[in-house]
């Protein structure tokens, strides 16, 4: 039996693409995203406990398209709350692996090397994220203040996000506030110091009809 | 006659890509990527004085693309110097428009809107930058400090950055140092403040051979 949970978020309705179908059952290569993302952690770690947040009430069309696409990958359904924390809430009292690993359904592009510097890291030094450095000129801009950056020290965070489990039930007694960005965040004020191991490029968020296309074209590479 | 000028960099000879083919000649379309980019701001604005920055050793193949395109569009030629600053340096003792916009000639998806949302801009502010919000997570990372940031103050910054020639000049007597991120924060070194509107998401550098693939897509639509 694995050590792992992992947690895969896909609670939300976010409706950026345009279009009812929430982004996570879009299809990309005849296949929803979510599903491939289930495949490919499945692939990695058969044996690792899996839970999937699913808003309440699109739970029977994902049972659905498990049927359709006859996918058996045994996992746990819990509901989405309202907000992403209340999500990983409910999935918490689900999981019983000694790490905790967090990805965003809608990143079925995470590679097979990412994932294993994640669970290797996090076995090591206890809270990890993959990132990769910011590759334009950044600008921090507020209401009257417009200041360029110095780029090379800010990074982009990308999941599986992985934790062990006793931080972050710890980070979760955190009450819930607008200025939770991620997971990490969230550890991190708990007090916990966040790793970061290299991510990689492709390990895109689908979130735009651009994404969509990049999508399309990175599965049939 | 337009009152401005515009400088297109592709004064380097970067190999992220792999390959000997520094990456603004590779072809996309069938076109190099260097050639869209020229015909979508000639086509905005067909009497701007466009300045083209190439690394002088590839001068002559260039001239060989534009005989084997059949592109006539006109357009100066200066040299690319070692760093950046040093090409854009060389281009301005060529510009005679009131305003000046420096583009990054391996960005051919600018869109026509967004240049001109910056073009009017600087005419009204002085100096101006295309910017998108940052859409992950961000972080700090130095030696032994990594921290969450609220992610809604940064934003990625995009070209054509557009000046007042007047402005672009007096920032352009600061000597060179590795602290220049863009020509934004050579200006902002010189004490002006840096006004900024929306870019476009397509409006990508191409330096990546991933980013190949989505221009390649972006190009069919």
């Amino acid at each position: 039996m694995s050590v792992f949970s992992i947690i895969i978020t896909a609670g939300g309705i976010g409706r950026r693409m345009g279009g009812d179908l929430p982004k996570q059952f879009l299809e990309i290569g005849g296949k929803p995203i979510l599903m491939h993302t289930l495949k490919l952690f499945h692939s990695y770690d058969s044996t690792a406990q899996l839970v999937l947040t699913l808003p309440e009430e699109w739970k029977l069309f994902w049972e659905d398209l498990l049927l359709k696409h006859k996918c058996e990958i045994p996992h746990s359904i819990v509901d989405g709350g309202k907000e992403r924390y209340f999500s990983i809430k409910n999935a918490l009292d689900l999981c019983t692996g000694e790490f905790i690993a967090v990805h965003d359904g809608v990143r079925p592009f995470v590679s097979l090397k990412t994932i294993e510097r994640c669970f290797l890291a996090v076995q090591e030094f206890g809270q990890v994220v993959p990132v990769l450095p910011v590759k334009e000129s950044l600008r921090f801009i507020q209401e009257n203040e417009s200041k360029s950056l110095d780029r090379t020290a800010y990074f982009t965070v990308q999941t599986p996000q992985c934790f062990k489990r006793s931080a972050l039930i710890e980070a979760y007694k955190i009450p819930f506030h607008s200025g939770i960005t991620d997971d990490a965040s969230l550890v991190e004020e708990a007090g916990f110091f966040i790793h970061s191991v290299e991510g990689n490029e492709e390990n895109i968020k689908v979130t735009t009809p651009l994404d969509i296309i990049l999508a399309d074209f990175l599965l049939k590479r």
